[in-house]
C-alpha cells in the first residue's frame, strides 16, 4: 500500500526501507532534502492517493506536535495520521481530538527494535480504533518481525505509548539487575572470570535473554568496560512510567531504582551526600572529604 | 563415567536419568528406600572405582553438612565431592578445607533448570581446582544444555555456588521488573489486553526472554492471574546476594526492592504501616482502620 | 489587621481563632452557614476596607480554583489573595497569572501544623512578591509559632507550597523510618520492650524528634498497635514530590520508597506478587497459594 | 561507686570526666600510658573493690575480643563486664556466654551521644539480666541525659546492642530524608534561600527534629555545602540493621536504601552503570562517555 513518511532519522530512514523492501510505496519527508522524497508535506499529501495514511517518526514533543498540526491542514476527512515516535500517552488523546475534528483518524504506534529493527523487524505496540488500525495493517505487517510475535493492537488510542513506555521501564529494570549481578561478581576474588560467567549464562538459565546475550557482545568488546563512564541518560519514557505509577498508585520500587541509578550516575557529586557528611560531622566529628576540584 | 548421586529428589532424581540418559554409569543413594540403588553411602563408595566422584544434591546446611561428613569417612584420597545444592558460597570453603585434610577434593556447582532441566540441560556454574574440574567434564557435559554455553568453570572453591546466587538475585529483579510492568498495565483503562501486549513482546523486543515466554504461558493460564494470591517465598539465595553486597559495599537497589516485595508479600498485614497510620493520626487526626480480625 | 478568611473547616476554622486570639479582625466564610460570618463572598468583600487581603483555606485543585475565581470577580486592584491550602506549587503561578490580570496580588503560603496548631502555632513557608509578603506579615506573625523560628518567606511565587512539599517528603520518609525501626525490633526476641526503647530515644539520641514522640504517644495508647491496620493514605505532596525530583531529575529512593509502601498498604492483594507466583510456579514448579476470597 | 573503665579515647575519655563529675571512682585504663590511670588490667582489677564492674570501651571485634578475653582471666565470680562499644549484637550472647563459665556477668550497652555526650549526657540501651542491670544504675545514671529519659533496659543481653543498632538504622534513613528534600530544594529557581527554609522548619513542623538543627548548622557554616564532597562512610550498625531485617523477613526499603546512597557516594565510577551505558550502547547505538582518567 501506499504511506506518508514524516522523519527519516535514523529509525524512519530504516523503516522506509523495510517498507520498500516489503513492496511498500513509501512518500518520505524530512527537513534535510538529501534525505526527503518530497518538498513540503502539502506535497507529499498530493502524492498520496486518498484515503491517505502517514506514518509520523520525529521527536516527541513539539516537533511531533508541529507536524502533526500540518498535517491536520493538509490532509482530508477519512485519511489517517500514525504518531510511531516516543511520544507521551497523554499526547495521544490530544492529537486524536484536534485530529478528529477534521474527521483524520489518529493511531499511536509504540516502536521497539533500535539499530536492529531494519534488519529484524520492530516490535509494535498500537493503539487507536479497530477500523483504522485494520486499514494500517500491511503496514504494521512488513515492519514487525517475521514470527507470531511483536505487534499488538493493546487498545484505545494511547494504548500503544503506554504499553511501549511500559516496556521500557520494565527494560530499565532487567538492565538494572543484570548491571548490579555484574558489579557484585566482579567485586569479589573467588570468581574470575565474569564474562565467561555471563556467557555461560545463555543457555539453560531462568535469566537468558537478549538483553543478556547483548551484555555478552559489550564484555567480548571491553571485557571490564575500562572505557567506559558510569553514565547513563534516561530517555522519557522511565520517567513517564514512575509518574504513570504514581497517578495509579501502584508501586514501582525496582523501575523506580533503575531510573533513580541513571539520575545519579549524571552527577559529578551528589548534593544529597554532602548533607549526609555534614550532618556525620555535625553530630560525632566525622572528618568530611573536601569537594573536588 | 562412573558417578556417585546422594540425594534423588525431584532435581537428582531427574539428573540422574539425564546423566545415564548420556551413558554415564550412575550409583544413587537417597534416605527414601524406593529411589535408592544402594543402602548407604559405605555401599555407594563400594560400588565406585577410585578415584571416585559423588555429587551431593541434598538441601543446603544441615542436610549438606552431614552428607559430607559422612562421605569424609567413606571416601579416600584422590576422591572428589561435587555439591550441587542450593549451598551458600561461604559453606564451600568450609567444605573444601575438611575434605581437603584427608586429600578429597571439593567442587561446587551451581546448578539451574528446575522441572525444564531434564529435557534442555542444567546450566551449570561451577567452582574449584582445575585439576578437580576437569576429571568431572564429561559428567558436565552430560547435564549442560546442548549448544555452546550453559556452563561455566566461574573460578576458585564458592566461585560456582557465588555465580548462582547472583544469578538468582538477578532472576529476583528481573521477575519484578515483569511484575511492576504487568500491574501497572492492568491498572489502566486505555490498555484492553494486556496478556496480548506481554505476548506481542515475545519477538522485536529489548526485553524478550525466557522469563518473559513464561509470564505468557501464566496469563494463558488464568489471564488476570484471578486464581493465585500475591505470596512469594524467597529461597535464600535473593538474601544471600544482599549480604554478599553489603559485605562488598556494592549498592543492590533493585534486587534488593525485589527481595523486600517478597518479604512484604507474606505479611498478613504490615506493622510498619500501623505505626505509619499511628502517625498520621496522632499529628494529622487522620482517621484510622481498624486491624482486621 | 482586618482579614478575610474562605473555608472554616478544620483547619480554616482553628486559624480562625488564633488570629482573633491575636487581635485581628477576621470575617470568614464557609459554604456551612452555620459556620460562616457572611452569606457570600460579595459580603466578605464588602466588610473589608481596601486594600483587601483574603486567605483561601479550602481543598486543593477544583475548590481552590473556585474560589479564586469568584475572588478575582469580587476583589479589586491592590488586593491580595493567599493560598494556604495543600495546593501544587503548579497552580501558583496559574493563579498569580490570573488575579495579576486584575491587579489583584497573589502569594503562596505551605502551613504545618495539624491539629495542634491552634495551640502552638503553624509553621509557614510563604512565597510571593516581597512588597505583598510585607504587607501581610502581622498575620503570619499571629499564626507562625512563638519563637525565632516556623516562617520564612521562601522565594517567588510557588516557593511556599514547594517547601511544604519537600517538608511533607522528608515526612514521609522519616516515619518510615521510624516504622521500619519499630518493626524490626517488635520482631526480635532479644529485646522485651519496644515502647520503652521507643520512649528512651526521646532524650540524647540522634534521632530524637517531634514525630519520635508523637510515636511514643501512639505506643502508650496501643503498645502494639494491635487495634490499628496497617493502611496509609496519602495526600498528594509526596506524590508531587517525587514527580518534582522526576522533573529535575534528582534521585529521591528513601521518600519514594515512603510513598510506594503506602501505595501497597492500601491493596488487599498485591497484583504484582501474583505475577511473581505464577512465574516461580512456571519455572521451578513452586507452590502458590490460592487467592483470597 | 567504683568502676573500671577499658579505651580512654573520645568516647571513652568524656565518659569518664562525666562519670567522675558525678562523684563516681572511676579507674581507667587505656594502651597509651599518658591517659591510663592504671598499669594494665591486672593493677586496675586490683584497685577496684569486688565484685568489680569494668566498662569495656574499645572498637568494636577483635579488640573488644582481645579486652573481654583478658578480663575473663583477671576478674572473679560475681564481677560484671559491660560492653559499651559499638559492638554487633550477635557477639553479646557470645561473649556472656564466655564469661559466665567463669562466673562473671555481662551487659551490653549501646550508647549514643557522639560529641556532645559529655556535657548533655549519652542515651543508653542496655542489655542483660535485672540483677547486674540494677547494679549498675548509678553508673547508667551519671552517664545518661538529666531528665525522663535517655535509658531503657530493653531486655536479655544483647538487646542493648540491637536497640543501638536499629537508633542507627533509622538515623540513616532521617538523615536521608533531609538529605534528599534539601537537594531536590536547592535545585528548583523558585525557592531563594534553601537555608532559611531549614531554619524555619526547627518550629512548628512536623519534621522539626535535633537532626534538622544540626543540619541548620551545617548549612550556617557552608550555606550550599560547597566545600564538601558528598562522600559518606557507614560504620557498620547501618549494614548490621539490614542483615537483621533479612533474618527476619522485615522489609527495610528506606533504611537500605540510604545505606546504599552512602556505598554509591564512595565509588568515583559506578562500576553497574559502565554496564547500563555499555547496554544502551548495544542496543540503541546511545553514545557512550569515555572512562574518566
Amino acid at each position: 500500500m501506499q504511506i506518508g513518511l514524516v522523519g527519516l532519522g535514523k529509525m524512519g530512514g530504516n523503516m522506509r526501507e523495510r517498507l520498500r523492501n516489503a513492496g511498500h510505496e513509501v512518500v518520505g519527508y524530512d527537513t534535510n532534502p538529501e534525505l526527503s522524497d518530497v518538498k513540503n508535506l502539502v506535497e507529499l499529501a498530493d502524492q498520496l492517493a486518498a484515503p491517505r495514511a502517514v506514518w509520523v517518526m520525529v521527536p516527541a514533543g513539539g516537533p511531533t506536535q508541529r507536524v502533526i498540526d500540518q498535517l491536520a491542514s493538509v490532509l482530508k476527512p477519512g485519511d489517517i495520521v500514525i504518531d510511531g515516535g516516543n511520544s507521551r500517552w497523554t499526547d495521544d488523546e490530544k492529537h486524536a481530538e484536534e485530529l478528529g475534528k477534521r474527521g483524520i483518524g489518529f493511531v499511536d504506534a509504540g516502536v521497539s527494535g533500535g539499530v536492529w529493527g531494519l534488519e529484524h523487524g520492530y516490535a509494535l505496540m498500537v493503539g487507536g480504533a479497530e477500523e483504522h488500525v485494520e486499514r494500517l495493517k500491511p503496514v504494521f505487517d512488513a515492519l514487525k518481525p517475521e514470527g507470531p510475535y511483536g505487534y499488538v493492537h493493546a487498545g484505545k488510542v494511547g494504548a500503544g505509548h503506554f504499553s511501549k513506555m511500559v516496556h521500557n521501564g520494565i527494560e530499565y529494570a532487567m538492565m538494572q539487575a543484570y548491571a548490579e549481578g555484574w558489579e557484585l561478581l566482579e567485586k569479589v576474588d573467588s570468581v574470575d572470570n565474569v564474562r565467561e560467567v555471563f556467557r555461560s549464562w545463555q543457555q539453560g538459565t531462568v535469566i537468558r535473554s537478549w538483553l543478556l546475550d547483548l551484555a555478552v557482545n559489550a564484555l567480548d568488546e571491553d571485557q571490564h568496560l575500562d572505557k567506559l563512564r558510569g553514565y547513563a541518560e534516561d530517555s522519557g519514557e522511565g520517567r513517564w512510567t514512575v509518574e504513570a505509577a504514581i497517578d495509579n498508585a501502584v508501586p514501582l520500587p525496582a523501575i523506580t531504582a533503575s531510573l533513580f541509578a541513571r539520575f545519579a550516575s549524571r552527577q559529578d557529586d551528589s548534593p544529597q551526600m554532602k548533607m549526609i557528611a555534614a550532618l556525620r560531622n555535625q553530630f560525632g566529628g566525622h572528618a568530611v572529604e573536601a569537594a573536588k576540584k
